[in-house]
């Protein structure tokens, strides 16, 4: 093991995005391995905006494995997080940084133990699949720490085996999660179905809506799906893989109503098989079903579709519009329908890519209040008598790239010296 | 036609319960004479608390059809009430009064005009089968008026053509509505599977839920849930027969388990595939949402299921208990989670069969607000805080019989000497 006093600390940082899918995984054939009983397909989304980024570090120095999220020390027990450290550490190569005087052979790695730092730029209770950017981001940081020969899509199969759908965001852009059919897993992976420049236009607008219930997590809620719904077979073996050919499609030729139907239904289906499991599983809740109604509404009256919506395991709504101008009109319809709190500030009402609320022509909360009904909308309720509060915030974003190191040492989360959280 | 000077009125006055459907009618497979895709089973309710009187009459001096509902007169001009009156005319017999000195010959009545009156003894808005059990005091009452031969479960034929689920409201107890094989819908029609003394130990408690939007009319839902949903046709061949045969089997046990689990899981498959629509349908809301995860909580506290729930095309739901000491613990709870509007009068807030309440212990307002939460139940929200008026009110009752005809001429809803609404 290279480095006299054993003083050293090599590290690597990266960032890695988030993603939504938009045919949905729900549902495992193998628990330990993680592995689905449909393909997915998703869209990731600019990590500028949402995304998790982690610095890994090893040093002979350090005494034991330890992760620390959004600055608190966090339990690395976990069977999940041991999957992916045990897969990774198998595949690590020699390291040599010759600057530090440092040389890891591959046989080292086993004995060297990891410090972990990760830290997402989004609530992480939000229900923003930050277990998918989190794993991914552990997962691609390791791998480049360790000098691993794998591409993105032999990592995602790691990443797999820490949260399912972290696999998909080892790329940027449109990504497949090919479910394989290999009983140990290893064709179970991520592959990039087109880059986010494939379709640069669309814009996604994310309604973090307020939630009353605790959900059930997903990890469960699909264990109990698979179990007793009496439709999810019926879904993952005749549904899904005909739309996935299709949404394939859509996606290759920037097909916006295809696209729209296909997410917006295999959405829906996703929730309908939730409500058919025994006790059911709600994770829709009012103010979800008014998010789709309103768009429905639109689609309907401009006779081609505006907007796609898609919903994972809680009420938060991710929509897709077709381009920045229906971007700026989706902003304002949401502003009418949902207006925030008197009090809150619509800077951080509107968070993200502001400049879609620009486009809207919405400057301060006084613009908020004279909005006047969409032309599909019959009713005008004043603002003074609406319900306020039932959206948190408004994420304004679009498609993005996948996961990057970060090379700019400023930017890691542990101290140089210390390998601790800065 | 019998009667000297034609100022005879001759009239019928019956009375027909509504029904709830414990495996669920959803989607037809013939528009017109409402074939349904599955069979389904139904539960009677107890005419003393939600029943339909209908008065039918006849005379020469009618002019044309005329109906009256709740006093208010409406068309009759709709194909479903025409086909209606068609079948039964065209299976009109004689009909002698000797007393009015009254001889109607069968080829008379499609020369006869009819004056219908047809009174709910239930909210008619609050979506509770009050075309079901209307359209079956219409086919029943006009039956007895032109004496038909026909039997209740012929008639059920009928009554089918004018709302689908009427056709179960022709007995009482619990009811399969055979969906038939053959294309002219002659053996789509009720059959009974045991009376109302069968399993006279269940108690149904109904909450009616305050609704905000807009509810889909079944009638157009079903259709849209026929042409779009991707789950529909699996549950119809491949889910529903199998439940139909469980079923009828934990109906002819009192198996109370059984009949819960296929209560609620396909209560909640026909909301899923209603999620499966596109555009999407949504009957229940976060208050159905509410009832329905209380009720499971406090089933699988007790290790035993004590209550089963079902959701028609609306968000009131309705609870079946195992016996009348469940049904207190049940309204109990009911009252702690959704407690009436502070200047609500409890005599209305809880209606039909009251001496539930009484078996509850609650005699007004103030042990209302003196209950403490069940078990079950870790929160203790104190009862200034909670939200009031998501339930409009409760209706208590349980199964009960079928169609019978009213002889005490007070009861009639026309007069006799004018036959117009009284």
């Amino acid at each position: 093991m290279g480095g006299e006093a054993a003083k050293w600390i090599l590290m690597t940082t990266a960032r890695t995005p988030t993603n939504i899918a938009v045919i949905k995984y729900w549902g495992k054939r193998d628990e330990t391995l993680i592995l689905p009983i449909n393909d997915s397909i998703s869209v990731t989304l600019d990590p500028t905006h949402l995304c998790t980024t982690t610095t890994v570090s090893v040093s002979p120095s350090f005494d034991q494995d330890r992760m620390w999220l959004n600055g608190k020390e966090i339990s690395l027990q976990g069977g999940r997080f041991q999957s992916c450290l045990r897969e990774i550490r198998a595949r690590a190569q020699d390291v040599e940084d010759k600057k530090k005087g440092v040389h890891i052979k591959k046989e080292d790695w086993q004995n060297l133990r990891l410090h972990i730092a990760s830290h997402n730029n989004f609530p992480t209770a939000a229900g923003l699949a930050s277990s998918a950017a989190g794993l991914a981001c552990l997962v691609f940081s390791l791998a480049k720490l360790m000098n691993l020969k794998e591409d993105n899509s032999q990592l995602s199969a790691i990443a797999r085996q820490g949260s399912g759908s972290a696999c998909r965001s080892l790329y940027g852009g449109f990504v497949k999660w090919d479910m394989g059919k290999e009983d140990n897993g290893s064709d179970s992976l991520a592959i990039q179905l087109a880059d986010e420049k494939h379709w640069d236009e669309l814009v996604i607008i994310i309604a973090v809506v307020s939630a009353r219930q605790k959900e059930t997590s997903s990890t469960s809620g699909m264990r109990d799906t698979v179990e007793s719904s009496a439709l999810i077979q019926h879904r993952a073996k005749e549904v899904v893989p005909k739309r996935i050919v299709q949404m394939e499609e859509a996606i290759r030729n920037r097909d916006f109503p295809s696209f729209v139907r296909l997410t917006c239904t295999d959405s829906n289906q996703f929730h309908a098989v939730c409500l058919d499991t025994y006790p059911p599983i709600f994770y829709m809740n009012d103010t979800s079903h008014r998010i789709i109604s309103g768009v429905e509404k639109w689609n309907r009256a401009e006779g081609t579709p505006q907007v796609a919506y898609t919903f994972d395991a809680g009420p938060n709504a991710v929509m897709i519009a077709r381009n920045r101008k229906t971007a700026a009109l989706l902003l304002q319809r949401l502003l009418y329908n949902f207006p925030p709190h008197t009090d809150t500030d619509l800077d951080s009402y509107i968070i993200g890519d502001k400049s879609i609320l620009k486009d809207a022509g919405i400057k301060d909360m006084k613009d908020v209040e004279a909005l006047t009904p969409p032309p599909e909308v019959k009713d005008n309720i004043p603002y003074a008598q609406k319900s306020k509060g039932d959206v948190s915030y408004f994420i304004c974003t679009r498609p993005g790239g996948g996961p990057v190191v970060l090379s700019d040492e400023t930017q890691a989360l542990l101290g140089p010296l210390t390998g601790l959280p800065k």
